[in-house]
């Protein structure tokens, strides 16, 4: 750990403290093609990608407390509270903040051949599309990716919510859901799409193979003619009064069963 | 439907309308043991209960596109816009909501025997606290047990989050979490403990019989000395890299592991 500049923390009136901030707006994101990750565990994630992180923004008491985490990263700079405030989306900032590269990649950037790939098509809430990359990532998916007009990836809220697995696995960003499906097919995965409406349920579905599961919105699930595109249509069975899943836990349910078919 | 009380719309500032707006807090709630519940799917969840629904509120708009729906109520009260955005915990209400008396039960009013119930101890997060009570519905659970010092389960965002589900399977407030597992116990089910650290994973866990989860709380998981109380701790199997699941995440691939062992 180097912590450079002056030996004073810097303020929220800093300028670089302030070209930092304005990375939790998705204009200013997108057209430097950088975001924040914000606290300790999205940092450490953030510092195991080669290039990813520009620098790190600690708190003194916060650089004290994450010496070993900090020792990775190549530059790092003392802000005080005030500043680490502005910084942090969350309630309570752990007191540490990367500036980072985008991390999304090209479809064939995911490893030949996949197994297992989570496509999330127009995905809104920043929440859900946190926890669907969490857990692929648990379930061991070899992708996941953010289809037709999203949440941005990089939402502070998204970011926190995927607690460094935003660094773990090849996210892809693909405005085109059909492209996406295309690609999914193209490198051997049979796509899936998770609808209520299915004539085969998830308990009797062929799960053995590589599998491109594609769920849809929070809210008006899959268009038929996203899910038309699908090889197999399958629907969770629902057992008791509840009409439907919540997206990110519909995604656990269908992404855990792939990961026990394909243990077995 | 019988929109009561004068023609004109209800105001903010009418009392009956500030009363219900009081709701919105907790100690509000504890005390008249009344709740909000805010919503088309939730309203009509809570008119499927009988004897819950106090009155509705409705705007006039709202009334006319909900007739239906209202038809089942005893009381609806046509409120201004304004005085609806204070009743509604939503950015975009959608004009409809019912103060409810609390639905909660004690653990043996779940039906006996019980197959399958969920016990959440220490649960902080609203929104995973309503997600768990509607995956557990979509489960096909026999009920839900809230267990300790928890969110509550009539917070507006818990209530929004059950998306109606809240009024489907008996709910138990039962603020200590050793009592709820012993009643699960003598209920006849085998108790099993979600917990990162199992010597048994999910897939090879025998969940063929009567079955009560026990999850715990969002940050630091389940303490040793409830965990010990279960018949056996279990753990999902992580593939990836990530540390851990989200909770109500968590709780959907148990309680569908379950649900599938059930029917098979």
């Amino acid at each position: 750990m180097s912590p450079d500049g002056p030996a004073r923390p810097l303020a929220a009136s800093n300028g670089r403290v302030k070209a930092a901030r304005r990375l939790a707006r998705r204009p200013d994101r997108t057209e430097q093609r950088l975001f924040l990750a914000d606290g300790a565990k999205a940092v450490e994630g953030a510092l195991s990608v080669e290039g990813c992180v520009v620098e790190v923004f600690a708190t003194p008491f916060a650089a004290d407390g994450h010496r070993e985490l900090l020792a990775a990263a190549e530059r790092v700079t003392l802000v005080d509270e005030r500043a680490m405030a502005g910084l942090s989306d969350s309630v309570n900032p752990s007191g540490v903040v990367a500036v980072c590269r985008f991390v999304d990649v090209p479809f064939d950037a995911i490893r030949t051949p996949p197994r297992l790939v989570a496509i999330a098509a127009w995905v809104r809430d920043p929440g859900n599309a946190g926890t669907l990359i969490r857990t692929a990532d648990a379930a061991g998916a070899d992708g996941v990716v953010l289809a037709g007009t999203t949440v941005d990836a990089y939402n502070p809220k998204t970011v926190r919510a995927t607690v460094g697995s935003l660094f773990h696995l090849p996210i892809v960003v693909e405005p085109d859901p059909v492209a996406a499906v295309e690609a999914a097919r193209a490198a051997g995965l049979t796509v899936l799409a998770a609808t209520g409406d299915a004539a085969v349920d998830l308990y009797d579905a062929d799960l053995s193979g590589p599998t491109a599961w594609v769920f849809g919105n929070e809210a008006w699930g899959l268009p038929s003619q996203l899910a038309d595109l699908a090889d197999h249509r399958v629907a969770i069975p629902i057992h008791g009064r509840a009409e439907s899943l919540n997206l990110s836990t519909a995604a656990a349910i269908c992404l855990y069963a792939s990961a026990r078919a394909h243990r077995s």
